[in-house]
């Protein structure tokens, strides 16, 4: 039977690629204390798994509080995974992670209950729960950055889905026939609007001739990532070449959205990710007459509210302390 | 607070542009007794109701029973509506359908509950209590005829949506910049899949000189319909236009089986509609591999059943008494 949501602190942790974030979160959201520390992607799953237990520990300490006051530690990691028993199947990232037990792991360091879901879904409930979907019971988050990852919220709920699958936003075909996408099919919509997506359509216009700011940027140094910033800087110049590629992934966003809206009819869309972050409500607004148009009933289109991440960093974290209340209260 | 589902007769009813089919059916889905007229489109709600009325009481009089052993109806018909307000908003298919109380005016002829929504929802919903998904949680029904028509079902609850529109499948977009659709946008799944689509490539292809037994059919009569029985039959046949073209379509519905399952994650997709019924298993063993190969994760991927509806005309019917049903037990 379903209990009273725990009051007492709880733990949200965010695993990432590259760092590690925890923060002690109380029952209105409020961070009390953090503490982070590079991944070290490459050290394999127990040195990973101790690191994150001394993150967690670091932030109660930060806290003044002790691990006997966190009522649980929700963990948003890289996936797939298996939520109900706390399994990390595989991580394309973190090479060594196949099958990994991570919430029993974590739990025999801690002593404490551990929940984990995928860091994209973290970062949806985050901003349904105490962000820019704050209030409402329907969001899709749609995180574009290298790929484009999502998490989905129905009835207030995380979808998991038959398979504990959901939400792959990313790979839902958009352009059938289109480009390759990263995952081996095409014209998935990260293979068309991602920031991989967007840089590969810059580099061809640069080859083909094509005058732009980013010859500048990329010079001398055809290796190197197209950042977000710096497309957001070309973009805000009104740079042709970097309007036009971004245009189009504008474009085929605004599709995606409309296949969601169409397939599910949810309130919010919340777009995060890097180039979102970087160039916020200028990325979105060519985004939203496009996915209004495409839906099929136009009654109450614009009440779908499209709208940038207001967390930032914190997202995953703050989801995390959010998912495991709420698991808590489950039990 | 829910009560024990309702275990006395409810009447299931179909209301489509062409015919209203009522059946009353017990707690197990067993039809008692059925009734049928034409609906005369062109007749305008106040008559179009009187029938519908007419229809329920001949078939509650067919099983032998009186209206009063009747618990509540429930009635697929053509949307968009308000399923909880039991009010048509408009119908694309049947003239003067404007802002309709069907629920209330029904509720006044007969005296018994009445629960509405449309059509294809009752089909799936028929689909997954009763026929090809039986004893599953999750299932999208994709019905294939003029248009395509979708119905959504997640954790065993029809999904209304935010705006009451949700599984509007057929207008999901699957090839940017693809051919424009009926509702004036560009590449919807319904417009490559569809009847009306195939109907479209063949008359296209003979245009163009390409041999085909769909000549023959089509003769003389420019602007007869190709009828889902002669697809079928020139497809049987292996006639290799028709085959090109049927092809093309599988591989777009693959496309968009793979989309909803990316995004939802679910168990059964229920194929209906006049192609599929004509075809049967013929028409989805090439859709199949498609689905499968464009869902990101592969694991356990062949456990998602894509499978024909096999309830027939009855799904609509059965699919709204079980929603009737439901409905009261909700109340």
């Amino acid at each position: 039977m379903a209990k009273e949501t725990p009051k007492k602190p709880v733990v949200g942790l965010d695993m990432g690629g590259t760092k590690i974030l925890a923060g002690v979160v109380d029952e209105t959201g409020k961070i009390l204390g953090v503490a982070k520390r590079p991944t070290k992607a490459h050290a394999g799953p127990d040195e990973i798994i101790e690191r994150m237990a001394k993150t967690v520990l670091e932030a109660v300490d930060r806290s003044g509080l002790k691990i006997g006051d966190i009522q649980a530690v929700g963990v948003g990691t890289p996936g797939p995974l298996d939520p109900d028993e706390g399994i990390i199947w595989h991580t394309p990232n973190l090479p060594g992670w196949v099958n990994v037990p991570l919430a029993a792991s974590l739990q025999e360091r801690l002593d404490v209950p551990i929940f984990i879901d995928n860091d994209v879904n973290m970062g949806t409930l985050g901003e349904l729960a105490l962000g820019a979907a704050k209030g409402t019971r329907d969001a899709v988050g749609i995180f574009v950055g290298t790929g484009i990852g999502g998490g989905l919220i129905l009835d207030g709920e995380l979808r998991q889905g038959f398979r504990k699958n959901a939400a792959e936003v990313g790979h839902m075909v958009i352009l059938a026939d289109g480009p390759y996408c990263g995952c081996g099919k095409r014209g998935c919509a990260e293979s068309v609007a991602s920031r991989t997506a967007i840089e590969r359509d810059i580099r061809a216009g640069l080859r083909a001739g094509r005058k732009s700011m980013m010859a500048e940027v990329l010079k001398g140094e055809p290796n190197e990532r197209i950042t977000s910033g710096a497309l957001a800087q070309a973009y805000r110049a009104g740079d042709p070449l970097v309007t036009e590629v971004v245009g189009r992934a504008q474009y085929y966003l605004g599709l995606l959205v409309s296949a969601i809206v169409n397939l599910v009819d949810l309130e919010v869309v919340v777009f995060g990710g890097g180039v979102v972050e970087a160039l916020g409500d200028d990325f979105l607004a060519p985004i939203r007459p496009i996915a209004y148009q495409y839906c099929l009933n136009q009654e109450g289109i614009e009440s779908v509210k499209i709208v940038p991440a207001s967390l930032g960093d914190n997202a995953a974290l703050l989801g995390a302390s959010v998912y495991a209340r709420r698991r808590l209260a489950k039990k």
